[in-house]
């Protein structure tokens, strides 16, 4: 049975998944790198990285870290996201030469389907990565996500407010967070006025690096 | 200079520092004791619970946990804490039988200040703590705290409430906070409509046990 997982989503202690004022130069909002410090550095990142720019890095730790870094693949069949993790633009597509911020061969390797409330037409990407485009809201993409992953599970890949909509409709199976040790003060806060109690969630799992403190949730109720 | 600290304060993931419904047989709210897990078994608290019931006990963990409970009563000259963790009565005091949660020797060996709309007589206790009640206000406590406290810091108890005030007004020095493996989904959340970033806090520390992740915020915009 294919499950929805949030995997490696940090948060800042204060609860905030991005910082304020996202734009093309800061792509996390400002401060919003810092939450990524654990992240980062492992292997699993810099050979992803690497492999964008056509590299062949092998390089980066191991451990408790990229133990989590590893887990966000593995057996992910599709993805879904928000409009705002796709690009910096709101509103109407003024044209169609934006294709994500991670150059012609993106990380996924899956379909992706990206929420938003204008059309589009999909973009095939090298790599076996394929953007779709669904207006018709979160319910609708799960369901494409999941007819399209092989069986495998599908990854909610953020924006806080995309994860925010599936958790309240307690259609997220597991989550992995890692708090790292930053203040982001004010942006886009996962936790604000969401009972995770009361939706079912309970946290199982908890292991802490030196870099951050991942805690992951299940579903226990689910509808 | 006497600094006024946060230390040894538990909160849940999702930001919460007490669940919902204190009352007399869930001081803490519903689920607020999950919150403790890393303090209760420590050598600091058993040392001081086997204390307060006349025992002698010796036993407790050693370790990060305890490393930063024995750091929470350290050069303590005096604490400040909101009514509401004094006791689980609200409005005006009935009579004046409550003297706390703590029998007749309490753990904090120093005058505490404690912060409530009803006037109320200072109560002299065993072992040195002596209540005071204070009517005007956060900033009064502080200076009769500091006025009273032999050069020494103090210790800013809680809940959640008093704490945010304190934060507000920028006049907490040092906060400790320990984010426990738990969700409790309602009840006083601590980071909700607080800037701290923009009130001058930043994150200096970050030491993780097994049981609780460990975080250390600094003032630095004291105005």
């Amino acid at each position: 049975m294919s499950k929805l997982k949030v995997l490696c989503y940090s948060v800042s202690i204060d609860g905030f998944g991005a910082g304020p004022n996202q734009s093309m130069d800061t792509p996390m909002g400002i401060g919003g790198m810092t939450l990524h410090g654990w992240f980062l550095p492992t292997k699993t990142f810099q050979v992803m990285h690497s492999d964008m720019l056509g590299g062949g890095t092998t390089e980066g730790t191991t451990g408790v870290d990229n133990d989590f870094a590893v887990r966000g693949f593995e057996n992910i069949g599709a993805w879904i996201m928000g409009r705002n993790m796709f690009g910096p633009m709101r509103g109407q597509w003024e044209d169609h030469s934006w294709k994500g911020w991670w150059g012609n061969n993106p990380p996924y390797h899956t379909p992706v389907y990206i929420l938003t409330h204008h059309a589009r037409p999909s973009i095939e990407m090298e790599g076996g990565t394929t953007f779709h485009f669904v207006t018709d809201g979160i319910e609708a993409a799960l369901k494409m996500a999941k007819a399209n992953a092989n069986g495998k599970d599908i990854r909610l890949g953020g924006g806080t407010n995309t994860i925010r909509q599936y958790l309240s409709s307690r259609l997220v199976d597991e989550m992995h967070i890692a708090v790292s040790p930053a203040l982001l003060g004010s942006g886009e806060s996962l936790w604000r006025d969401i009972n995770l109690v009361e939706l079912g969630y309970e946290c199982v799992e908890y292991v802490p690096s030196e870099k951050a403190a991942h805690f992951v949730f299940k579903q226990n109720k689910k509808l």
